[in-house]
């Protein structure tokens, strides 16, 4: 911190004094499909700046998301929380999840052309400069890493205790983004994916990040799964601040 | 960046005017040996503030790890980087280096203390708060993780590309710092000891995180170390960067 230039600093003390978070409903289409999306960003800040797409977990677009981008607003970016299901879909159940988001996980090229419609939507956005990141939870980290994999037009990709495997590896030099995986040490889901992600990201010559953060279970970020880490999913308060802090260097460093 | 509340963001201007590095030599004992320690502190910095003990590579107590020491008083701390070796002691070749920093793997006990007698130094230090941290690189990086085992009075221990393997595991509750691992994913020497070491985090019930930089192999920060990463180490200037990064939210969380 105390090595940050003045100009920097300066910035941030108008910025803090000025902040005006705006938030957008807009509904954007995806072949049959009519989706919801919600763009967040500070109306103070002035001329174009880095957009970065949020990807909702696997219940679907809901309040979650939209924190999260509000979140990324308050930073200076603006953020659009995408919609992979469709306007008012939201698993009312684990199962019910399981369901939506299999249909996405079984056939990845789908979920790379709908995660792509959803960047469309932010790139239009008249404060959104060319440069874009992809962010998401759970599913949404797993969607925004197929995003990378497809080579899509973005410089950063962070996946917050997301799935790491896929059936349509990167090939060498695929992959344009950085790589940040948050991931839980004690993610049961997800630690077999380990060694396989991990050997694509080397094959594909990716710029890649993983931070392991111990004692985490799968959705650690989110405060609904609740504090019982021996159901496998659980809130961790440590790993979601860290793992904020991370990402805040991530996209300070691959957007500037 | 752009959350940061006031008081810090007034602070940060107020010292990137008057910074003003000090540093100092000492000798110390430990045993039967003459060390040679060095410090490094901000003159401008009113007040006492934490110490961050800073543990050479297997040559010894040279120019890097002064460097290192200088970059944390620019910080904010009081550094103190300590001499495992003996004064003057530095490996003319690998051979040397593999000699001298193999006493002290054979030997944990004797790792344990000497790193607890330049802990001891930093402590001394006029302007020395009762908050502590110790990092090291390679050979100091395994040293600063004996000295969490081991219990000692720190509130945060990071490793660089160290080894992470121990013949005197922590048993459950005896490690009080933080624990940061910053290591090269392509660390053909540390790799065979990542899951020993998660197990052994996990059944000390360690507060741990590993970040895992993609395409680092061992020695990454150290530029000397060259920059063919198919001889097993090399410098990687990205990881260095972000290693850097990751360790000033570290210690600024855990020293706080």
């Amino acid at each position: 911190m105390k090595l940050t230039p003045l100009p920097a600093a300066l910035l941030l003390l108008a910025s803090v004094t000025h902040a005006a978070i705006k938030t957008q409903e807009v509904e954007y289409r995806h072949g049959d499909g009519v989706l919801q999306g919600f763009f967040a960003w500070d109306d103070a800040v002035k001329g174009k700046r880095p957009g970065v797409l949020v990807i909702h977990e696997w219940w679907g677009h809901g309040p979650y998301v939209r924190r999260r981008a509000e979140m990324l607003a308050k930073l200076g970016y603006v953020a659009f929380a995408a919609d992979m299901y469709g306007k008012g879909v939201y698993a009312k159940d684990h199962q019910e999840a399981g369901k939506l988001s299999g249909m996405y996980r079984s056939d990845r090229k789908l979920m790379r052309e709908r995660a792509l419609a959803g960047l469309n939507e932010l790139k239009k956005h008249s404060s959104v400069d060319g440069r874009l990141a992809s962010i998401g939870y759970c599913f949404g980290g797993t969607t925004s890493l197929e995003l990378a994999r497809a080579g899509a037009d973005l410089r950063g990709v962070a996946s917050f205790h997301g799935g790491l495997g896929t059936p349509m590896p990167a090939k060498p030099g695929e992959i344009k983004a950085r790589v940040l995986v948050l991931h839980g040490a004690d993610d049961k889901f997800v630690n077999p994916e380990l060694p396989g992600f991990q050997e694509e990201m080397r094959a594909a010559r990716a710029d890649w990040q993983l931070v392991s953060y111990g004692g985490a279970v799968h959705s650690f970020t989110v405060k609904e799964a609740g504090d019982d880490p021996s159901k496998g999913m659980a809130y961790d308060e440590k790993a979601d601040l860290r793992s904020w802090e991370a990402l805040k260097d991530f996209l300070a460093d691959s957007l500037r």
